[in-house]
């Protein structure tokens, strides 16, 4: 056997191309097989169709080493995954006394009754490798085509399934037949768009080709994911380690907030956890976005007590003690009011750290002196307060803003916890 | 023109095939060309690679009358999809003056400098029906070749400009090259399972072709798809308005919330306007997510006014009266505090409903008497407090939890309003 360099995945069913249903099993074996060095070149998603599916399963094969099909294994006539595969192949399928036991006890474990169509899951072709499926009655199995040198791996379309079934035993499988390793470091960066961060470090993205480094934008974030191939995982992140290094002493690191962290948030409580300091929340625009940010991170209850989500400006006064004549004069949306926001939430609350939002997330309530996008961040500590002016788009969707402005209020608390532990 | 009848989708981004990102806009492309009555035979992704990308382009027009793509229109070196296709139908790429005004003024909008690569995203393969895209800088355009008969549609990858884009301008241009129409309207539900409402239903299901009726669920809630194809707009509503009648007046119509709105919150939002009542929210668990999904829909600043988010014990007694007897009978998790953070809550930011959340999230904290997806759901009112326990098993995620548990609070409120509106 060869060692197997490419793939390609091909999912099979009707319900993904009606969008019923998303393609998270393309995004699940497409990061597995890159940490296990292999390329994937293409994602195909075809109907319950043979055709199409023979079709589609025979151009996979022209390019790639190997092929991992998902879905088309159930007991249902529509089901020919397995079918279409081994006449490709040109294999017969004969029953598999082993799987035929193993459905068997399957039904008789889950008390369910075993209908006739179901013994056509252990039909197997001839010289398949089966794979133990202890999560259903689909079968799991590889063809490997030694003539043309060519594997083609069968794997059931519930992630319930797949996930364990790909984890346990084609992991194994794959293992052996692989010569090198990939690792993959992440880089991230706020306060730099995509393009502006590119041109600066062109010359590294573009000369190297081992590691390789590429960018990745979500709202208002940008993403380096630096990959190294080689033979043993420790060479692997040494490459990665010597390549961040460069990048964390070019001037673009004073935007990086992380090396392989899930997110600023996670940042956030992680940099408060580190230096025992506390935080809480006082928002407008934002809605309680900042608190549930903060909130989906596990752990994060030695750090974050609560917030307060003040949509009037009587609540502002009432909960935080925002005053009157801030409101009057600055108006709601100003950084005065940003400001006194956050000041209020941490003295009732009595943190370390405050962080407020206020501002125009749209799609209406905008003013020519204040459109859509205008959100004030503002933040308190013992040593005092400050603010963040956005002026985003006022095309941008309610949302967008909603989420720029809580990522901007984690950054900011984020440098408000370096401030207070330099001093 | 010929009609448009068939399609493939070819997703550009090599963040797909590394797994980075799940290819959501597949299945959001499937649902809309679904419903213009464009039948979607593959997807495809392909990384930033030229060649690849030329090979599935061939492949997909050899096959369908329309190919949409999503990515690869960015600024940057490595996104080549326009430049791509354009070679396919033997298009040179010409510089498209109002393109290259609408990115100048985005980019004086956002007060961000443009850079020189985001002149490239100026240029149009001659003869191209260039979409105005509000949301990004990234092009949107469609060609068609007369001799060959195929149309090929290119979005950009990000789905806050692809979404909106596809619903404002891809949709009209696709209904002039339709020749049927169909028609959808959802039936939502909230607290039936998917399961028990299928068999209910199952012969209203099975025996209608046109229209059709279709299951689909999402944590905690079920929706019915029911989709009519006819030749004009309103007959397919009528046919949908008539299969609407029957289900809503069958037994399961009673766990009906609405009738094509978004979501459980506008469903909320709408109720309480409708009656002009206000709402606050007290959370605990659900960390300000309550509040969040609330204040995510647009115009709710009239009947919100406001919440707390109370993390820790004493908060909870601070921002919300919260008894400290209470806290230490019944503990934190427990009906009498839901209850009485509903009431404080009220009481505070004076609305007429209240609803709180407070229980256990995970993945730690969980005890024998209370584990992990104990949450007890408070409401109050004028006429007094209630609560809903709910014991989600404690293997679902963190983020399930807390999902559900604001999804649960939407329902008692919205059931408490019309109770008040009963009176």
């Amino acid at each position: 056997m060869n060692k197997i360099a490419t793939a390609e995945i091909l999912c099979v069913g009707t319900e993904l191309l009606l969008g019923d249903i998303v393609n998270t099993n393309a995004a699940f074996l497409s990061q597995r097989l890159a940490d296990l060095g292999i390329c994937v070149y293409r994602h195909t998603a075809v109907g319950d169709n043979p055709k199409r599916l023979e079709a589609a399963l025979k151009c996979a094969l022209d390019s790639a080493d190997l092929v991992i099909t998902s879905g088309g294994l159930g007991p249902t006539y529509d089901d020919l995954t397995k079918e279409t595969v081994a006449a490709c192949f040109g294999l017969p399928l004969e029953e598999h006394a082993q799987s035929l036991e193993r459905i068997k006890s399957y039904f008789s474990r889950t008390g369910r009754t075993m209908t006739e169509n179901n013994k056509k899951q252990a039909m197997m072709p001839r010289t398949a490798h089966v794979f133990d499926n202890n999560y259903g009655t689909a079968p799991a199995l590889a063809i490997y085509d030694e003539k043309k040198d060519k594997t083609v791996i069968m794997l059931p379309g519930p992630p319930n399934e797949l996930i364990p079934l790909f984890n346990e035993e084609v992991t194994p499988y794959l293992k052996k037949r692989t010569d090198c390793i990939l690792v993959s470091k992440n880089i991230h960066f706020f306060g730099i768009g995509e393009s502006a961060l590119e041109e600066k470090i062109k010359s590294i993205m573009t000369e190297s080709q081992n590691p390789t480094v590429a960018p990745y934008c979500k709202e208002g974030e940008v993403r380096l994911r630096v990959t190294a191939k080689a033979q043993n995982e420790s060479q692997a992140v040494k490459m990665c380690d010597a390549m961040i290094e460069k990048i964390v002493g070019h001037e673009v690191g004073e935007f990086i907030y992380g090396i392989d962290v899930d997110s600023l948030e996670h940042a956030l409580v992680n940099a408060l956890h580190e230096h025992s300091l506390s935080i809480c929340t006082a928002e407008s625009c934002t809605g309680g976005l900042i608190a549930e940010r903060i909130t989906a991170v596990a752990g994060c209850s030695d750090v974050f007590f609560g917030g307060c989500v003040t949509y009037t400006n009587e609540i502002k006064q009432r909960l935080l003690g925002v005053s009157a004549e801030t409101l009057d004069t600055y108006g709601a949306v100003s950084a005065e009011t940003a400001m006194e926001m956050a000041r209020g939430a941490r003295e009732k609350l009595g943190t370390d750290i405050a962080v407020s939002a206020t501002g125009i997330a749209g799609p209406s309530g905008g003013t020519p002196e204040t459109p859509v996008g205008t959100v004030f961040i503002g933040v308190s500590t013992q040593n005092g307060e400050s603010f963040r002016k956005l002026s985003l788009s006022s095309m941008r969707s309610r949302d967008y803003i909603r989420t720029v402005s809580a990522t901007n209020a984690f950054d900011i608390a984020l440098k408000a916890v370096s401030r207070l532990t330099k001093n």
